[in-house]
């Protein structure tokens, strides 16, 4: 009898992974491929259970849970068809935002009554980040007139950022997150930093950052876009000021589904949005001439809420009964771990380079590899069904969500990544030769 | 043999009118109630195919076309849940905002592109009235410095006004739209209208103001929300600089369906967008740190679009096909017209009175009516089967959408308002007595 091969021995630990998995169970809440959508892109063999998409880009768009069709179909045909307007009392459509907000309040550690859902996140972050300014102003009366911001940001938080400071008065200043402590100062006004960095996949200290702005008198604004779901964020426990993110990625709510605005309890009375809409008035079918703003979360909200993305976002989170931050977090390092143990086996040495800090308490949920033609390496990895994407120039992200995704869908990936990046360098060398 | 009475006379010429109605047909592209969906509220006789509920609250949520169930769950189930991340590309989920904004282009009078969909109207009257302010700075060097609002606007739009004011540093002017020409100056930057007034349903005369706006050097800002699929807009032959509309109300794009902003081709090059997210980038998943805006009606766009809701919305719009808005317009007139003989008919005098223009050129598509006790009345409307709204303090709002709306509805919800009208009174004078 022979020795077991590598893969053989990978092959053999994700089977076990996944039969020690208390959290497989969870899979079935997702539309995820069977075989019958392989369209023969799968040619591994050897291990039971392996085929179909392999779908590791769930921190771009989550898959879907499979509720949400026919709850999405209820509020077309029902909801809206048959009672209209009347939907927006009974279907409970007006008070959708902080409902739904409520239950991702348990997802990123905030009680309830401070999130709203609603908009997209580059305008949450435009209306978070004028409101942190304004109150970092009123606290102490100080002309603080710089808006700090990650300089390794999702371009839209800079963007947004250098609008909302040129309508405040303020100037932007790019910092790398590990040295924001340094720069913060009695000019700082607020600050806006991401919890996962979108390329990197880098985790950045929540706690440590968020003292440090509240230490110089500013305010915070934590992007939870690559981290809410993934991994525990616990706001209320670490004092965090306001927070935005989507709910595409790790909560699963569909494309381009509505982002949510998080502001603290007791800042709630002093957040001044820069887009008061109707629907953050406090009496808002009284169709007052003069804007009164709401108290509690609803201040957050501007115009007539989405109701069908809305609802197919509620639907979606059915998919967290039952299950805790914690567990998630865990099985997510141990599947990052898992998939780069496996990338070492199978892929040349020096021929991929992990963008993602290996300590665990510096990585959220997905794994960035740089390597030399990365583009047509991801295309190669699409077309044998193993799905994650390309950051230009050069990065290649898988993102791990441990609701739906298995130690034996970590191992395919490394092991259909380890041949692709065999056969995109055999392309390169004999282009170079032609 | 008898005369016949008022109430037979006019529902036999409601019946005429129907029948030579060119756009009766279109009714069938909507879901509306059947008999089966009378729910025993229906007790009028004597006038064949009368049924259901009659709806005229499209004014404020459109009802269902046919077409969206079908076409939403094939962007659940198919789209996201087989296609997944894949559909940004081969749904065309990246350029839905444009493409559709294309298809609403060509009702409100546009040339194609000069209009995107998404976010809110609230939200995109506050792109309009910043990036207006800029403009109207930029084109002659003035220290232009107020912002021309509508006195009688719906709310939404006077906050967000007052909101783009304090940020620019402009002071908000409140209005009657008949005096703005009046009150425009040196000083004025911008100008923010309503082409229907919400509430008394008033057609304000979009070409005279828009000139009027030009001729001082500012530049306007429409909101379609009540026009738009209704009557003729004429964007682009009025010269109009921006505009903005809601998709939910005679558009039928579903609750809280995203929104629309048009700017005028020759001015994009000068949209200077205060929310400038990653899509209105003109090289978005570039990645790059410094913002450089997209040329063309891409500039209005800021995050992720919202594609349930934009795809509802794109279904929505067949009902379109075939349709000429100066057919709807003509329809919309003689519903209202109809409508107003048939209160006549069978209200007390002095009861109601009509706060909409008689005047067709100064008429939306709805009637508004004031009368004492008007929350009661429209609770007894809705619960005998006529769909109206109530708008604070004193005004019940009819609106007709002609795609969906008859003549035999509007004479039934004329009657049964006659006998709610005597019910409420007999109700009050009965509790004056007790």
């Amino acid at each position: 009898m022979s020795e077991p091969t590598t893969t053989d021995r990978l092959a053999l630990r994700a089977r076990e992974l996944d039969a020690g998995d208390e959290l497989t169970r969870l899979r079935e809440r997702f539309v995820l491929d069977g075989p019958d959508d392989l369209d023969g892109r799968d040619d591994l063999d050897g291990v039971d259970g392996v085929g179909g998409t392999v779908y590791l880009d769930g921190n771009s768009l989550g898959a879907l849970p499979v509720t949400v069709a026919d709850r999405v179909d209820d509020v077309v045909r029902r909801q809206w068809g048959r009672l209209r307007i009347r939907s927006w009392e009974e279907s409970g459509w007006w008070t959708a935002p902080e409902r739904i907000g409520d239950r991702i309040a348990r997802l990123v550690g905030a009680a309830a009554g401070q999130i709203v859902v609603g908009d997209s996140t580059s305008v949450n972050i435009f209306k978070a980040l004028v409101a942190a300014v304004r109150m970092a102003r009123g606290a102490d009366g100080d002309a603080r007139d710089e808006i700090v911001v990650d300089a390794t940001t999702f371009p839209t938080d800079g963007y947004i950022a250098e609008s909302a400071a040129r309508m405040t008065g303020c100037s932007l200043r790019p910092v790398e997150p590990g040295e924001v402590p340094g720069a913060l100062g009695a000019r700082t006004a607020a600050v806006l930093l991401n919890h996962v960095d979108y390329r990197s996949g880098r985790l950045h200290d929540l706690p440590g950052l968020t003292a440090a702005v509240h230490a110089a008198g500013a305010v915070v604004v934590w992007d939870l876009c690559h981290s809410a779901g993934a991994l525990p964020v616990g706001l209320d426990a670490h004092g965090v000021d306001l927070a935005v993110g989507c709910t595409y990625k790790y909560l699963n709510g569909g494309p381009g589904s509505p982002a949510y605005l998080y502001v603290r309890r007791d800042l709630q009375d002093r957040f001044d949005s820069p887009l008061p809409g109707w629907n953050s008035h406090v009496e808002p079918f009284g169709m007052r001439s003069a804007y009164e703003a709401a108290p509690g979360a609803v201040r957050g909200r501007v115009g007539t809420p989405d109701i069908l993305s809305m609802l197919a976002l509620d639907a979606a989170l059915d998919v967290w009964d039952g299950v805790g931050i914690d567990a998630v977090r865990a099985k997510s390092l141990a599947l990052t771990d898992f998939f780069l143990q496996c990338v070492e086996a199978y892929a040349d040495p020096g021929r991929v380079t992990c963008v993602t800090p290996r300590r665990p308490e510096e990585r959220g949920s997905q794994i960035a590899l740089r390597c030399p033609d990365a583009g047509d390496v991801m295309k190669h990895l699409i077309g044998r069904g193993v799905v994650g994407d390309f950051r230009h120039p050069d990065v290649l992200r898988f993102g791990f969500t441990p609701l739906y995704t298995g130690f034996t869908d970590a191992w395919r990936a490394a092991r259909v990544l380890g041949e692709v990046l065999d056969e995109v360098a055999g392309q390169s060398r004999g282009e170079a030769r032609a």
